[in-house]
């Protein structure tokens, strides 16, 4: 374990406009988060040899954006000699030092921003540990209502929603089902989730938005969630369809997977300190 | 005049990310708010030879975006044949149809997006009807709260702001004055204006947002008391020096003119159908 061979692991919370990534996930070639954010650790602890690895709380798929994302990664006393070695004033919190170099690095127009470093408590695992995760969903659906700046975040929609409707079929998702019906299948990973809120709000702008929150989520989750809610909001399927699709297990071509770039991963929700370590190995239990 | 000529004037209000462009006002070689819709004007109505100009409400900088801005422009009868000689049902109303055909034009994915279209009411005109106009400066005063995917709309700063301070130096500063010291000069134009509101309020994550509403603005005039709200934000002038700068009536260094990009015009008001045309004759009297 990181504790017992003197490593330090730091919990990284960030944020991000998704638009110009292809996700969280590093892969060969591709401009991602992860990629992105270990290229800048390479750079800042390149005296230490292989830069440190990051995990992360919600693998988020290209085109998603991040207000609230949180990482961890272990440094070793390697690492962060490396970090101290930098000229300047630094925090003594090598948290806070990592964070602001970082931040450094990515450049004051960045489209990744690092809110905080920290020394996480014993136990924390940015995936495993967490308790739930919540996102946003935002769509304009009145042409007349469209804000062109908040076009990166805002799916355009042309027919006015019937966001009664949507609320009433959304409350029936609720609670522990296999959300098979909703998920794009990925071997091994199970669709097993306890769903606890999705609620729609619209605001004085007219814009409407989800507020979906999960222990965890499948591949897909949300944005076929709000599709359901969506043709159901159109008037397309009436509101109990949503609930039978879920019931009936198979994923259905009665309504599409919404865009990526409406969707905002906005709150990760972590146990108490001395629940960390617990909470991790029954999560690893249950995905195993 | 437009009415006698059997010239329809059409209102059109409108949204834009001023990201990308270099202003609203036409300029040769630069991409503008005005260019890019008067090249859609063009290709709409070709075959009525050339397009109707337009006027607009808040002439906005580079950088500025607007998600209420207001227009006008005047269809000639061979204009509106033109409009209406396209294939495709379309509304009765020419301004609809206008607008609908413009968002055509500009696309789906455009960085403005034409509201709506409506034919004026007698004597409207789109900037000297206008009663006032109400800005919002969009600031993120603490590196933990920034939003890359509102980074667009929003100036990052690097010190949490003392608001309290910056709406006691704001509010001293309402009522009818004369604005040099917060203004660009601009020749043969007056700085004599009046304030309504400008306050500051911070939402729940942690951005401040000032309301700014004049009957009109001078040059740079937001920007400028933003930027001077900022430097008492920061504990760098007493907030009475706000109102002694104005009392002063000479631009000073104490402050910067905030950037473009946090300001976007927001709304704008017209007075009742019936007080149109005399609110426009007194405009023009008080500004020639």
């Amino acid at each position: 374990m990181s504790e017992a061979s003197g490593d330090v692991r730091i919990r990284l919370d960030l944020a991000y406009d998704g638009t110009d990534f292809n996700g969280w996930a590093k892969q060969p070639g591709l401009r991602t988060v992860q990629g992105v954010l270990e290229d800048a650790l390479g750079v800042l602890l390149r005296k230490a040899g292989a830069p440190p690895l990051l995990v992360v709380a919600g693998r988020t798929d290209a085109g998603v954006h991040a207000r609230a994302q949180v990482a961890h990664l272990d440094l070793s006393a390697a690492h962060r000699e490396a970090l101290y070695a930098v000229r300047g004033a630094l925090s003594d919190d090598p948290g806070a030092a990592l964070a602001y170099r970082l931040n450094g690095i990515l450049g004051a127009d960045s489209d990744i921003v690092v809110h905080r470093g920290s020394v996480a408590p014993a136990g924390f695992d940015a995936r495993f540990s967490a308790v739930w995760r919540h996102y946003e969903y935002r769509i304009s659906d009145a042409p007349e209502n469209r804000d062109p700046v908040q076009r990166r975040r805002t799916a355009w929609l042309s027919a006015v929603l019937d966001d009664t409707a949507m609320s009433e079929a959304s409350g029936a998702l609720l609670g522990l089902h296999d959300f098979a019906a909703y998920c794009k299948p990925r071997e091994g990973a199970t669709t097993i989730r306890t769903l606890q809120r999705f609620e729609w709000r619209r605001d004085g702008e007219g814009t409407l938005t989800a507020a979906v929150q999960a222990d965890a989520f499948c591949h897909s989750m949300v944005r076929s969630l709000v599709g359901g809610a969506v043709a159901v909001g159109e008037g397309r399927l009436e509101p109990a369809r949503l609930a039978a699709i879920l019931a009936g297990g198979e994923r259905t071509s009665a309504f599409a997977v919404m865009p990526a770039h409406g969707l905002s991963l906005v709150e990760i929700a972590y146990p108490a300190d001395d629940a960390l370590a617990a909470r991790a190995e029954q999560t690893r239990a249950r995905r195993g």
